[in-house]
């Protein structure tokens, strides 16, 4: 079977199963630091999370899968550390993630996320910074007051992490401001880390609280940073492809903001006619209409950056899942691990499904 | 000789000396944490610390008097360390101190700092939001590199002041949509945390960096936080009757914004005349007119605002320098210590020297 191949109905089965279960034993430590904070922030921060209307009435809506706090237990049982050894660790991370998507939502003027209006457009700009400020620094105060543990390498994790994060938004607003001949994919990489950063962050601070061995723990990182890639990757091709019903982001909103994703850069790179016509259009100075967002989509489809996309992510992805072979750990939890990455990819099918596409062509990551 | 009166001609020099000295010290190693940002990040920052024009062109501009910067290598040295081992704290004391004025002058709306244009009407906002986050971060990587010293007492100096600044910025923003007979002294001495929480993390840090007792470093922490307190009362009868030339900020800026200061807070709770059409003006729906900032001004004055506000900065003061002298440490660095806490309420002279107020009350704090 290809790595890359969609899961298993078994290991889909474990991966949804584990989910949950480093969810369930997430969760409660998570609404505790949440409710920490000052309580106009922590109301803010709890409609983010989908635990509230804007009102503060409580919601049947969830967090999410809490992916990042599953990779965080995962690393840590794979060294052999219990799940409730782990647990600040999954916090901080989901603390981070949701300090970073606060921040984002408002610097890249996205006004919905998960369906509804984003907290900025909810609450005022003002407010949903502090929010994020609030979670950030809550998340520091949760990995640093582990007692008892190496506490010096899981707050690295977090600190490298968050700068990672931020980096890679500095980098990603550069993508925005460029003239089109002037953004490759060396400067979609650095933007990548905003994704890479914090899933390296994830299994290295897991790593840390289970006292594993540094280069095994750099060797986790590095697959979670690769399997970032493939991701930032896939959820571009997700945003001019993808159903804005499943996704809960606006349909074209990428392309309406003008943002260079991997699809779009890779079709003005290819020498073809439809690049041309792409480049012209990218480079006038009034915003695309509405009625002419599909047809751009089109035109980064004709002049290939649909296809060089994809197998650029499924070459990330199977790199992301050697490196995680070597890192060495238990075999159960390792196992687990290597299915919730392929799990990352599997959310992104359309991809695999609607469109078949050329054999993955061999040869080195980009 | 009065604890609250001006500094002597010698205490003057000292403190001049000092702050010199300790900026002297940090200067280099902040030059070098902000040069480590992302480029884009890195001007951001260096513009609003007036190291460079929006352009990036260096300016003759400082970064202020670094007090902060000061007031950790003092408490590093009241407890035997060497002014080199306090820098890292020093760095990390300037960093927060700066990312909490990136993001609150985006809050406050305020367009003014120093005299320039603030760092969100700059560059935007989203940039300056990120500009803040990434010297948050880097705060937390300059105190979590330390190496050879308890690294996390100092951590946790650092995170305690961030989350103070967050909570006391949190309730700084309710100061501003409550109806005015609902803001009461509490509120404000919430909201001061954000100045308070700092001040205690430069003397913290410090302390922790020197390995002083725990007891000693509460105690310095406990005095700064008073002063903190004595320094944004002080601030607020700036704002009000201050000279805009000298502080750099728009004149009467928290009258135009509605914002509950210290000063409009107690005159609305004095029982008179001015007071209750100070209410009945406060209450109404449009803004104040520039023409009329004045006359607020004036009535806040007329109702005993201005003189209770200065009568309770004194007291605050007073306390700060009794926990100060009972902290402990070596005399000489401590005496200077004492010589910055009168110097930093002494830039408000202006209370003190332009309007004779009655003698300072006896009793209680608040």
């Amino acid at each position: 079977m290809n790595q890359t191949e969609v899961l298993s109905p078994p290991a889909a089965d474990t991966v949804r199963e584990t989910l949950a279960e480093c969810r369930a034993a997430t969760l409660p430590a998570l609404r505790t630091a949440v409710e920490g904070l000052h309580p106009r922030l922590a109301r803010i921060s709890a409609y983010h999370l989908g635990w509230c209307l804007p009102d503060g009435t409580p919601t049947d809506g969830h967090t999410g899968k809490m992916l990042r706090a599953a990779l965080a237990v995962l690393a840590a049982r794979a060294f052999g550390a219990s799940t409730a050894s782990a647990v600040p660790g999954a916090v901080a991370v989901e603390l981070v993630h949701n300090f970073s998507l606060l921040h984002d939502d408002l610097m890249d003027a996205d006004e919905l996320r998960r369906g509804r209006p984003t907290a900025w457009v909810a609450f005022g700009r003002g407010p949903a910074v502090l929010a994020g400020d609030a979670l950030l620094s809550q998340a520091l105060r949760v990995v640093t007051e582990v007692r008892g543990t190496p506490v010096q390498p899981a707050t690295g994790a977090i600190t490298s992490a968050v700068d990672a994060i931020i980096q890679g938004q500095a980098a990603d607003l550069e993508l925005d401001g460029y003239p089109v001949d002037e953004v490759d994919t060396d400067d979609y990489l650095a933007a990548c880390a905003k994704t890479s950063g914090l899933l390296g962050g994830c299994l290295e601070v897991g790593a840390a609280l289970a006292h594993a061995p540094a280069p095994a723990a750099r060797m986790l990182r590095s697959a979670a940073w690769d399997l970032g890639v493939a991701w930032q990757i896939a959820d571009d091709i997700e945003s001019l492809w993808g159903d804005p019903t499943a996704s809960g982001k606006d349909a074209y909103g990428d392309l309406r903001s003008g943002k260079r994703t991997y699809p779009v850069i890779a079709a003005l790179r290819s020498d073809t006619p439809a690049a041309s016509r792409l480049a012209v259009r990218l480079s006038a100075t009034e915003a695309p209409a509405e009625a002419e967002l599909a047809a751009l989509a089109g035109l980064v489809m004709e002049a290939g950056g649909r296809a060089e996309a994809e197998r650029t992510a499924r070459r990330y992805l199977d790199q992301a899942l050697h490196t995680l072979s070597r890192a060495g750990g238990e075999a159960a939890a390792v196992g687990t691990l290597t299915a919730l990455f392929r799990h990352v990819l599997a959310r992104h099918q359309q991809w695999t499904t609607r469109v078949p596409t050329a054999p993955t062509a061999e040869g080195a990551v980009l």
